[in-house]
């Protein structure tokens, strides 16, 4: 039974491909349907890239991360194919009064803020020094590849910022969900930060952490 | 008790870090003083960096590009030098009634574009095929890396877009300012091109070129 | 005593790889029936790999291209499986009496020319400078990556160059088939370029443009 | 005769090499001294090249990190400058009973662990899962690129581990370094991690932050 | 109220992500039933992937390689798959009295040998020069990238080493096994590397060579 | 006395930099005066770079090896400036009768072998197999990366090979001077090779080789 399905899909992936003859290589539009690799996705077929690929529609307001008060929206590999093994994708956040982007990094990427409207303070921190600055429209800020960091709303009213980021798949890693959100056990969390267990409990009731 | 061993050990660790003063690791600011390098500008001095080398204050509206009634202003490792080794960087294109980003490549560098203000006609050219969009705020287009492509104004007023580009100091390549901005002699244009004689000459008067 | 113990060794060893079938790791041959990645196509089963997976026996005059009297032959990884992954290739340019390579980019390769026979003028153009050089068989010459470039023959017979590419599968984007080849409209074309629409019809004549 | 043949080589050979004093090519060993680039440190004349260059001699017990309970050793390229350039280096971790490397990231590296002596449990952690195991001496733990990580001494004795890294350089992120070890604003903190404003203090007094 | 704010969230993030099932970002653990890419093997599903994958249990003695007297051992990316794509990978190396890691070479990879035990003799050669040293527990050697190295036990008891690879998949290239372990003829051996007939045969009866 | 000499390097660094503010970034032709670093040497001032920067104008036949009886040419970055940080450079052997080039290794670049006249035997080797073939004029060949390989002219005239490398300074390491041209002692190749001692002598003799 198995050795059947293996044969109809190593059928069906030649017959998939004997039309594009001598490549893609102007670029490498990913074809989601097949496994990732270390480099980005496999690329689809030529003959099927359209336009379209190449376009992402939906760079508005995105779903609210409520706690945190700002609605989040990206334009990743995943939603804009056409991005595939360019190193390069954006982000929008739109921040309500108080909110904030939480303490967080993108292991793979710089990140790139341009402020559109409001006031932001943006940092990211070393072992050594916290570079802070308060920022408007007009200004961008950097956060080198691979640094905590965090955007502020430190204005009276909303704000809006366009990020972008040097990764067609940036890894996301928002420090709340990786320490309470999970099954982490709370004696490891004690051990490995000295937070206390009644603080760890908490967020953990807060972010949905087991363990 | 444990925050006198804290001390030490971070007394211990600055004595050892003292011994490479010039030890940067975290990221590296360009030092634009000193030659680049293919991987980009040696590092400033960590001691010498603030929050300020990874903030650029000007993402207004640039200068006019005359002939194609657009303004551009770009955020470059050399103006923002904490882009430095970090592969992103940022431009900006207000467009004027009818004007347009005209025909370039960025032989390095993706190019993302953002809609923020008015309708635009952007595409690409691969040698078999044309890929166009009439995109508006909302919508962001790729041009990936290396290809020609161009973006025109086709709405009825101003026009607003930023860029983003997976290179921190990408290279721009306007063709009418490769082919008739210089001292290119016009038998060679005309050989290497089949245009008309007398075509390169108007274009040469109007871009400067000589030869 | 020795041998039988590596032959004892040389069994483990086989019985220990034969677990992985597919692990292919001196080399990465193209299987070019499965589909491309950013880093190059899937390798072939080392077992089905042979000495001619790297060798190319037809680099010898290739196909004219007319207008400009040139005949090109290329050694791409599609031609060449064994050049899969590795950044190299080769290309081979037959001169005719004035023929020329006309007017292009490799965006993502650099170029090496040598003369092999005849009189060459070959030259690349940034956005400040044109660099150019006539050059004769003993020279070599280098078009860095993604500028764009051209090679005239300048002497009086007729001209042989080899080419070498730091791309295993380097795209070529000749100018006038990109604005004149395909679909796209005179008059994004005249916007973007300034060339004249009556230029612009006669050169879309001449190579296929529609639009 | 060969061997007069051999020498004349030899001299024209040592004669043409003469010329460029500073060409090192068969590695490239870290000049201290000179501002890093983000390729890695300069290279040393290979005059000045020793095999010391490439040896390091204290892979023995390091400073004890206290309230940790856990000594670190660590050999980059800043003092086994052999390395540069070539993308790996070295650590030791001595852990006493109950001790940790406490929840820490390597932006830029992977680390791969080896367990030496005692029993560890060691874990990283992503968006969805935490990934955790305990190890023994003959086992390796993989931590990926960039992602948060941390080792518990979980046997009933002392326990040591070596561990290696994907880069020259690596940087090291100790969360609470990073969070409660410099001047970060209690309030910043308080609302991009939702940590309550008496931990934070409690935190910021054990590790010498202010603000 | 946030609490629900908070799953909300979490469901259409769920949701959002279900779409693209096989999205692999934090790690790409390889699929080694899919063929290799030059970039590393294709990913796992994520929902397949346990935090076995990133461990390796046998870094004990491994097979002798017996006219060398040393026993070798090997944690590649074919039997650790959470190594796949991230450059890095290990070996041990057990010597007998007098043994040796015969001349080799890893093309891709530099190589970072920990003393554990005995004394070792470890060197590397360039054109112009021999680096040689004897080292101890407690040292680190480094052999750069591609360089002819060697490991001789120069102790009177027994020696361990642990080795450290920059590539997941490090090619091994035995010279005695390239040069006498296969069918290349003797009278090309003899003709490119000078060695004599009677040597060549020697050592082919010994390695096992043919032709 | 140290300072004033530092403090004059200084100014006169800083006195040749002052003049391309903006930086060079369509190329980066190497300044061979200043030290190499990993991603390779820094780029001369572009007011300073001329179209002879990529023009090498001695590919003809080199100096002879004698032993070997082929003669050799390279143009790499150290003569063919140029070539900086691009990934590509040339070399070409004039094989006499019999002549070869020796069993050798690019440990950082795949080779490509056009053949321009006569008939030559190309090979490579991996652990497990030999990849053999008889080539003329009209064929190219492939070494990839690293591995050890030769050319033997097989035919009955003179030979003439180009070669190409995915490098701009190729690491070239001939087995013979490795192992015969240094101060490596004869016990050591001998434990690590199986090599008689004989024969090691014999071939120290030739190769100039002492210990």
């Amino acid at each position: 039974m198995r050795i059947i399905h293996i044969t109809l899909f190593y059928f069906s992936l030649l017959s998939s491909y004997t039309s594009y003859a001598t490549s893609v290589k102007d670029f490498c539009v990913a074809d989601l349907q097949l496994p990732n690799t270390p480099s980005g996705y496999p690329c689809k077929s030529e003959t099927n890239v359209t336009a379209d690929d190449f376009v992402f529609s939906g760079f508005v307001p995105g779903n609210t991360i409520d706690p945190f008060n700002v609605r989040l929206t990206t334009a990743f590999v995943t939603s804009l194919p056409g991005l595939n093994g360019l190193g390069i994708s954006a982000g929008r956040g739109d921040f309500g009064i108080n909110g904030s982007v939480p303490m967080l990094t993108h292991p793979d990427a710089t990140e790139l803020v341009i402020v559109v409207k409001g006031q932001l303070t943006a940092g990211f921190i070393t072992p050594t020094k916290v570079y802070l600055k308060t920022v408007k429209p007009g200004d961008i800020v950097v956060f080198p590849k691979g640094l905590l960091h965090f955007v502020v709303n430190s204005g009276v009213g909303n704000a809006i910022a366009f990020a972008f980021f040097s990764s067609s798949n940036p890894k996301t890693e928002i420090l709340d969900y990786l320490l309470f959100g999970n099954d982490l056990s709370t004696s490891i969390i004690a051990n490995t930060t000295l937070l206390d267990v009644s603080q760890i409990m908490k967020l953990k009731a807060q972010f949905g952490g087991s363990g």
